[in-house]
């Protein structure tokens, strides 16, 4: 059966012109490949209604399935409504069920209903009502020609969350007797670039000509996707379970070998929470000494829910002064080798550790720029230093970028460092018997 | 006159699938946008020949400029030059023009033409080649239908150099007597709703007819941006200037005036620059003690270059223990009010600013979620407090969203927290008349 292809088309002027970018698109498209449906086109339109409906209909003429995402708020540039409307040809008429629904999220923050957000609730006639699970405004399902469309709001985490339930169950009901879908998977490296990732997966590019591989660089490291198309006739017995898939499981296999020195997690998995669940399974408590990241480590690692088991504090000693108070450090080590430094990183942690009273001290301390760089030690040079149960360990890196990038490169791999010092070192909390 | 429009397309399936997002189209926006050009749709196709040519087509019947990027370069799926030639039912040929432009660029790079990179050579016949002044692949420009095409390559940096070239001086030979281009201003404001903001805004909107008003709210707060198009004749004299444009000055004087208490910054400039901006004019030091946003406060004033200046010191207190031990709080604060109030975090702002011997001690604690509220103290319930040579002040906030959101809103809000201190407290450092 030929595959199903989606447009989808992001809603908002800000798109065009407001220098942001639409990012709801990426989530949108997985969950279509999840549900089997192959996105061709992603389109930007801005607020004007006639600019949509065009888009609307040209998608219509290409497409099976159209996503929008964007223009049905409240606020007077929102046209989406409208322009859908005229789309299909239909009528606005305001449906009471999807005024309870903004009645009923309203109240939740205890918010009451203005006239002007009664036009939340106005939705082409006929039109099939989405309801939104995480704010006010709900979304709707029509035809417009062959196409099925769904309207979602632009608030992106409303947006994802709509398409995540409202699409897989529309098309659910609509192939009950087999499942369609992407299957991916991908795996998260650190510390190695794009060039090399790429020849060490290489000769299982060639192994695997049914698959497709993608690498994706960025400041978190380099990010391996490999990825098929399926499509798989169901019985009853397995309508619930999705059926191995022996020839992708083998390439991820031999993925994992060749990247094995690199990889820190697969799928979705952040760094933050590798180290969380390392830390956490080892009943091992944590304390960061920032110079250069200035609280990102600890910012990333509290960015994990129950993240406050592990983290006991952080310290942003930004100032020398800051140094020597908290943690330590002496005066005379930092005149005589500077604070950035494998000398101070290593008073750093061991300060950080002995004062908190923790298992594990991890230390940062570098030059994040754009100004402050000698020839010595230039702009992007990070000294990072780890005390804990088993020994003690100190690394000097040389990243590039501008200095968030630089920021968020050193806390990536100060985690890692973390995550590898944890592996490495085996053993539990007290024994220190690799150390 | 009529205004011209455009459309960007984006070649790349890494672009529908591989959660890349087209970044490019930002600049290649701006750079129409200064040549009087109104992007009214961009789109994003994956690298096969009928996709790109269909979009190609389409965006043809719709605007007068169309500009694409990427799929220019000498690997197999590369076929934005194929696609082209279809879409303008030309046939492809070798320009030996084109060809000594990638030798002399490969020159460069001490790197020798193989016979695969020849493919850059060649372009839709009679086409107008486009120097590529920082990479190897050409564009090339040509009519389809009505509307002129610009091809460019998909690297970033190249795509943006070649646009910035290229499309003000076609537009510049075509349009002598005049310049064309869009106007806009953006103001940003935190700690008030976006119906809010746009209610007090409405008279204006209303007032200024031909200008446009756009509102974006995040978890930064609101941004109104406020644009107008506008044609210019020129004068031989005044061919390099941009003249004033009274109207839109006047309508941003008066949106000032009307969101003045929530205004916090205009165009790009972020919070922590403004606070920076603040404490460095006064020559005042910050040090912030952070439990809920674990690190975040810091880390966004240390993303801006000079921070060092003023901040000294960030405490992440996320266990009680760290509490009592560097700030001071005491155990019997603790347990009477709770980790999570307005007297722990007074304990905390006091605690911070007296041991680290800086000017300004901000503190937060608050509860992020997902877990940890109570009926009496529910999730997104912050509270800060200052301590300065202001004197003391602390308040209590109700965020939502998820944890990730909490803590973003409840950083932005704690560093307007500081910047409202700052200014209505008025004066010099050492000056407390008027705390």
């Amino acid at each position: 059966m030929k595959r199903l292809t989606a447009h989808i088309i992001a809603i908002g002027s800000e798109l065009l012109h407001g220098g942001r970018i639409d990012s709801n698109s990426v989530g949108i498209a997985e969950v279509l490949a999840q549900s089997g449906i192959e996105v061709k086109q992603k389109v930007a339109v801005g607020d004007h209604e006639l600019d949509i409906c065009t888009a609307v209909l040209s998608s219509a003429t290409q497409a099976d399935v159209i996503v929008t995402t964007g223009g049905l708020g409240s606020t007077l540039d929102d046209c989406t409504r409208e322009a859908v409307a005229a789309a299909c040809g239909r009528t606005l008429v305001m449906r009471t069920q999807a005024l309870r629904m903004v009645q009923a999220h309203l109240k939740t923050r205890n918010r009451v209903l203005t006239p002007v957000m009664t036009r939340q609730a106005f939705m082409p006639s006929r039109a099939f009502i989405l309801e939104n699970p995480v704010g006010t405004a709900p979304g709707f399902s029509l035809k417009v020609g062959k196409a099925q469309l769904f309207v979602l709001p632009g608030v992106p985490r409303e947006a994802l969350a709509m398409a995540q339930v409202h699409i897989p169950l529309y098309f659910a009901k609509k192939y009950r007797r087999e499942r369609r879908g992407l299957w991916s998977h991908s795996l998260n490296t650190v510390g190695i670039s794009e060039t090399e990732v790429q020849g060490h997966v290489m000769p299982l590019i060639k192994r695997y000509p049914s698959m497709q591989f993608s690498f994706l660089a960025s400041t978190s490291g380099v990010k391996v996707t490999v990825s098929c198309w399926r499509v798989q006739e169901l019985n009853k017995s397995d309508s619930k379970n999705i059926r191995p898939f022996p020839e992708g499981e083998g390439a991820v296999r031999n993925i994992r070998a060749a990247l094995a020195p690199w990889l820190y997690s697969e799928g979705e998995e952040r760094m933050e929470e590798v180290v969380g669940k390392l830390l956490a399974s080892r009943s091992l408590t944590l304390a960061v000494a920032e110079s250069c990241t200035g609280g990102l480590v600890a910012h990333r690692l509290t960015e994990v829910p129950g993240s406050s088991i592990y983290v006991d504090r952080g310290i942003v000693s930004y100032s020398n002064r800051a140094k020597q108070q908290l943690l330590g450090v002496r005066s005379l080590t930092l005149k005589q080798y500077g604070a950035v430094s494998l000398q101070v990183a290593h008073a750093m942690a061991k300060g950080i550790r002995k004062r908190s009273r923790v298992d594990v001290g991890l230390s940062l301390t570098g030059i994040a720029g754009p100004s402050g760089g000698s020839l010595e030690k230039p702009v992007g040079m990070v000294c990072m230093a780890i005390d804990g149960p088993y020994g003690t360990e100190a690394r000097q890196f040389q990243f590039w970028g501008n200095r968030s990038e630089i920021k968020f490169r050193s806390s990536q791999a100060g985690l890692d460092f973390v995550r590898r010092y944890l592996l490495d070192r085996g053993g539990k909390k007290g024994d220190p018997a690799h150390g």
